[in-house]
């Protein structure tokens, strides 16, 4: 039966994960790398016994929820603040340079611009789950660096994407005939992201400002639920929300789920239920989802993809 | 994009049961009954907001994975060991009844014998799962009467078992030429579910009797461990292979699950890690897994099957 087939796929990849992570562990280096590689064995590339499938890729959806949630529970939305004005240069900055090089870049090699500008903003993007594993896994997540270096992934993939709706537009409509850019699109979709901040930043604010009094009315409420584990169940619920509310603002699931599990704070449910529930995420996280996430990831270096590649790394390097 | 669409259809399913569940309790009814009203609701019966898909199946069998992984995890062995004799003998009587009444009545109406013995099986096997379900969410699970119902409930399943592979030679080959029936075959599917069955006893026996020994190794080892949540990972990995393994014996996945968890007890892990992977599993559980288990349950109840049903009910009341 098919469905059997997939728990075969996830203990080899669950199992040689934890096996190579630990490995990659021991020898100072984030227990990811041995997680992707694992995926690599299995994969295509090499062994050829697990192989990409629909299933596969939802676990990775579920895997990519379950990891931006736990993530976001983990970080403390007052360093974020503090580190705001760093992280918003850094981004701008690491957005800004490869910018600037794609165009002397295409003047110089005579590259036309518009491939050169989409060149610049993959170089730019910062894989904002990847990012913020190392981050967790070197144990750097909660320290100033770790802070400043996640809200500047989360602000340049906000602004990116900003850029890439722009560009699209560009590309499709070309050069010449910028004149006819739908700004009026471009205007509403910045807007829809705008409202989307903002009212998270103002749920934020009501959490912040009313610390006394949330996590009283939260274990009022959940002393009268009679269902077993009402909070967590809630606090899925709400992540998913968010983040499909980030989604209809032209913005990525994964930075609702993010700012989602930034609120479940301990300033929101009080210490014991916040301890909870991050126990439970944590669990479900590092024991599950995110090794299998990164072994799935690993599993699609296909031999033919790393081949493929070849011509860009040279046009990178050269 | 159809994963986020998944999303939309998970966040549906789990807000509605909930909601639901929680009403269910509080008229003092299993929560699960909400919950698959919920699947009712929102399925093609009701509303058809959400239908049927292999990414809810494959959900479906996650969940069904850490719904068995938490009972058995919950459940005592010993309790189950006190059980036993009570428990056969129930398992016993619930299935030679319905065979019985399925003879008579074939021979009153007139019916074929294989059909109503078919009939007979299916009316004698118990949903492990969903009983297990309503005993915990009725707080019955531990207690002798829970155990005595969940013992009884895996006897079946394997008896069931082996009548079905049974009745199917017989279906094939007809009544009329009992004497081609493969007991070669038969004899070695037994062998296979017997095999497993001392394997897991001695297992269990093995961690019973060094219940001192195996807490402080299992210490010694997982400090070693440089990777997070080890444990709850290990635990994970050795649930899939044990229920993998019960697959291959010719018995139910499922069976192979539960017996992971009453395996994984405070005698193998020591009281501390025992608790924390449990409140892991109760919190992924109670949270997410369960509710859309039985609310995908309630959705796969459409107008059609229950028409479809009628039948068969009038033939049972007759």
């Amino acid at each position: 039966m098919a469905l059997e087939q997939i728990f075969v796929s996830i203990v080899l990849l669950l199992a040689l994960a934890r096996l190579l992570g630990e490995l990659f562990k021991r020898m100072n280096q984030p227990t990811l790398g041995g997680e992707v590689l694992a995926g690599v064995i299995l994969g295509p590339t090499l062994l050829g016994i697990v192989h990409p499938s629909e299933n596969l890729d939802l676990i990775s959806s579920m895997a990519i929820f379950f990891i931006m949630l736990f993530i976001g529970l983990e970080m403390d939305i007052r360093q974020i603040r503090k580190s705001g004005k760093t992280a918003v240069i850094i981004s701008v900055v690491s957005l800004v340079l490869p910018f600037l090089a794609a165009y002397g870049i295409s003047t110089y090699f005579g590259i036309e611009l518009l491939p050169a500008l989409f060149m610049a903003l993959l170089l730019s993007v910062t894989s904002v789950p990847v990012s913020a594993m190392i981050l967790s896994q070197l144990g750097l997540l909660k320290s100033k660096l770790g802070t400043t270096v996640m809200s500047a992934a989360i602000v340049d993939d906000i602004i990116t994407l900003i850029i890439f709706a722009f560009i699209l537009q560009v590309h499709e409509l070309g050069v010449a005939d910028l004149s006819r850019i739908d700004y009026g699109a471009l205007g509403i979709s910045s807007l829809k992201m705008a409202l989307f901040l903002v009212g998270i930043g103002s749920l934020a604010l009501v959490v912040h400002k009313f610390n006394d009094w949330f996590p009283k009315k939260v274990e009022w409420f959940f002393a009268k639920a009679r269902t077993r584990e009402a909070i967590f169940g809630i606090l899925i619920i709400a992540a998913i929300t968010v983040s499909l509310l980030a989604e209809l603002a032209d913005l990525h699931f994964i930075i609702g789920t993010f700012f989602a599990g930034l609120i479940f704070s301990e300033r929101l449910l009080g210490k014991r239920e916040a301890d909870k529930a991050y126990g439970i995420a944590s669990g479900i996280t590092f024991a599950f989802f995110a090794p299998l996430f990164f072994a799935i990831l690993g599993m699609k270096f296909s031999g033919q993809s790393i081949a493929d590649s070849i011509p860009y790394l040279i046009l990178l390097i050269a």
